[in-house]
């Protein structure tokens, strides 16, 4: 059965694929599944009938016959649970990719967000200026982080970076 | 093989669990799986050793023979994948669960870390007073959100909700 995801309407990026039903979108094309867009506007994200998709009023939706999913990591975990190509078949491997999925959505994140959402609700409070440069450090020292553990390698996880995170392991 | 996972040395609640070493704990005692703690300082916490079990310098990891994994939402999916009792084995409740996994850390969660972040990191900061009550909002209209769904019922998930998202799915 095709399923149906939702997106904004209007997106307030104006479409440059901001917006956190391109990660479905993205492991759906990646996983070469057909699938079907509704376009939802921002009243309507609000309403009851959405609410009832999607308790925290967001987009994207998943559809899928009786299964109703949300939250963008979830429903693409879902895809690449039920799907190939997406996550390895080597049990420690794939660990690892879902350790990094929690991680985008729960740390690497949420600085941005909290960027971006200061830039959007915070911006008459006179506050604002001053506090731009702590965000602003906050997601350095995150992408900081992760440029560490990347170093000069191609992918986060790979066969090399296991073998140094044993080396590297307290007594 | 019996995992080793790490927690604070001193608990920055003194010990009240409110730290993210508790999630995994919870998940490893109701699968009834035995495990060791190794305690870590906020020095240690930042430095090599640790920094090659997890990238962002934070509790919990979580060690089991060669494999190595961080994020307390992806330690806990790794025991519930692994020992019965945690995710149910019906395939689309088992999604919806992890759905509302991902929710409690990418939705539910961020706005009462920046709450407690705001008071710890900007607490002689002028704006810290004033923006207080902003904060303490962002929390409430999302428990507002999660209570609405909750309504009247025990759990997040059962039969009733499924039934109910169904019949209120947009045309």
């Amino acid at each position: 059965m095709t399923p149906t995801i939702t997106a904004f309407e209007r997106s307030p990026d104006r479409g440059r694929g901001l917006a956190r039903d391109m990660r479905v979108r993205s492991a759906l094309e990646e996983a070469g599944q057909p699938y079907e867009v509704r376009l939802v506007s921002f009243v309507a994200m609000k309403e009851a009938p959405h609410l009832g998709l999607h308790p925290f009023g967001q987009i994207p939706t998943y559809e899928e016959g009786d299964l109703v999913l949300f939250e963008s990591g979830a429903i693409v975990f879902h895809i690449a649970a039920h799907h190939a190509g997406l996550l390895s078949h080597d049990a420690d491997a794939r660990a690892r990719a879902i350790t990094w999925m929690f991680a985008a959505l729960s740390t690497v994140e949420p600085p941005i967000v909290e960027y971006e959402s200061a830039a959007l609700l915070e911006r008459d409070k006179t506050w604002c200026e001053e506090r731009r440069p702590i965000l602003e450090g906050r997601i350095h020292d995150r992408l900081d982080q992760l440029s560490s553990r990347l170093g000069e390698l191609d992918w986060l996880d790979d066969g090399t970076i296991a073998q140094a995170m044993r080396a590297r392991r307290p007594a």
